[in-house]
């Protein structure tokens, strides 16, 4: 890989299709990831809204090969490939790069609490010393409200000695612009990636070297947040950021997976999306009902849907 | 299955020997197993203290087939077979069923926080549904400072009003006494069985209607512990009791499972016992030594290993 060419911009954690009995349905992921494409936003597939951890290593292969098969692009794919098990981290990502993925979201094994720095160093760089490609790429998944694991600036600054060709960047989904900043600010001017959990940091992010962001809501809203990577130094830059935020917060009213299949399968019209698996519980009919009429009153659509 | 000959008594979440190359050691593994068995002790395998959420699910039907290939009892055994994914969960549910094995210890989902008991119903239901086995017992894994998720008395409500079958009791691991004396009071006289997550609480336990434990130290103080069990009516509980705070307060001091590993290495003569699997990380000499000084110091022995 050439590294002039490395991801970049808004990137969606796609949402999983399912299909009554609970099964991933790959025939609405493929139309889904062509639909994301065409707003010009990548595929961050298997990430913490796709509900990769209530996916089997084996449905994400399926799902992955899919959409390969299917003629999208692996150059604008970072698929999730972070699990609690060694192998299956291995498995997962090696699977990522034989594809062409542009690189692998990583998640650090999050069963454990209160783990080392020194074994967080030695899990990724088992993986990057299993998969043993030199193209592969690694972007490092710090959600701390969620996995409860965190990714430190001592442990990126480590893995960039050791790996400076495959460690590339990182995902700061911990909602605290100053822990961005301070990636920012370590890394960045060395060539390190780094993507906002949300364009609710996009602006800033970009201001500030970082690269772009990978959001719950480019799922539902994708053309709008990646016209605002583009023109992020455009004069109406501040009003789109004005205009991303109120559409996210109709949405953070609800539970965020739930709350964007719900939109998915009204804008849709496709009442299966609404499907999650358990333990996430769809909205009601009266929390989706609530969240459309919001919706619809500031004007939102999902064109092209 | 005779719910009169339900699984009880003292269990191990057994460790789980890897080789140099990270790689699960089936014949160790059988070994460790045999030696428990002979000390009166029950196989709890893939337990957190097994490292289990570090394995495959490949590896742990590998492990599984190799204990009972080797002729160890499944009547004695109560494999852990929650995970993330709800695919995962089945096929271990349905595999340990299908060799016979007691029971199956079931943690929840553990990626997603905040989920609500409706979800965590509907994932205990499904694998439930999905596994179809009437002779199916499921031991709900209650380990909040790891899993971050707990089991709710609403949730054991619910559940065992649908599943009165198949939901047969539960592993207390909150390290809170008045949790399970809660659980104890309001299901073990319809014959929910209690397990302390602890030998800490095995006394008060069995005093207010428990099962037995299900405790890290049965690992490597399997006999005595046993022993508390078998004579807890006995004039002499209290000190036996108080022998076994003194043994694992010794653990305590370190990190649970590399100590663990680290005393089967020393007093088992077989150095290859003190790998762990990343994130975790192995004590140091200096650790070791220390955990040896003071084990010695009390006179404790592993006989038989």
């Amino acid at each position: 890989m050439n590294d002039a060419q490395r991801i970049t911009g808004v990137l969606s954690p796609v949402v999983t299709p399912f299909r009554a009995d609970l099964a991933a349905d790959p025939d609405r992921f493929v139309r889904q990831c062509r639909w994301l494409s065409s707003q010009n936003v990548g595929l961050a597939v298997f990430g913490t809204n796709s509900e990769a951890n209530s996916l089997s290593v084996d449905e994400k292969i399926e799902l992955l090969d899919r959409l390969v098969g299917a003629g999208i692009d692996p150059a604008r794919m970072m698929p999730g490939t972070g699990h609690c098990a060694l192998p299956d981290s291995v498995r997962m990502t090696a699977h990522a790069v034989k594809l062409g993925c542009a690189g692998a979201l990583m998640l650090p094994p999050f069963y454990y609490k209160g783990v080392s720095d020194d074994g967080l160093f030695r899990s990724f760089a088992e993986v990057i010393e299993r998969v043993g490609e030199s193209r592969l790429r690694v972007y490092l998944y710090h959600i701390p409200p969620v996995a409860q694991v965190p990714i430190t600036l001592g442990l990126v600054e480590r893995l960039l000695k050791a790996y400076p060709q495959q460690v590339a960047g990182m995902k700061d989904s911990s909602g605290d612009w100053n822990n961005t900043k301070a990636f920012l600010d370590a890394f960045a001017p060395s060539g390190f990636d780094v993507f906002a959990g949300s364009e609710t940091f996009l602006l800033r992010n970009m201001r500030n070297g970082g690269r772009g962001c990978i959001s719950a809501t480019a799922n539902v809203h994708p053309g709008p947040i990646a016209r605002l990577y583009d023109r992020w130094q455009g004069a109406d830059a501040d009003a789109q950021q004005a205009r991303l935020d109120e559409i996210r917060t109709v949405f953070q009213k609800f539970p965020m997976i739930p709350a964007l299949k719900a939109a998915i399968a009204h804008y849709g019209r496709d009442a299966s999306w609404a499907t999650v698996r358990p333990p996430l519980v769809a909205l009601t009919r009266e929390q989706a009902q609530a969240l459309v009429t919001e919706l619809d009153q500031k004007q939102f659509t999902m064109p092209g849907l």
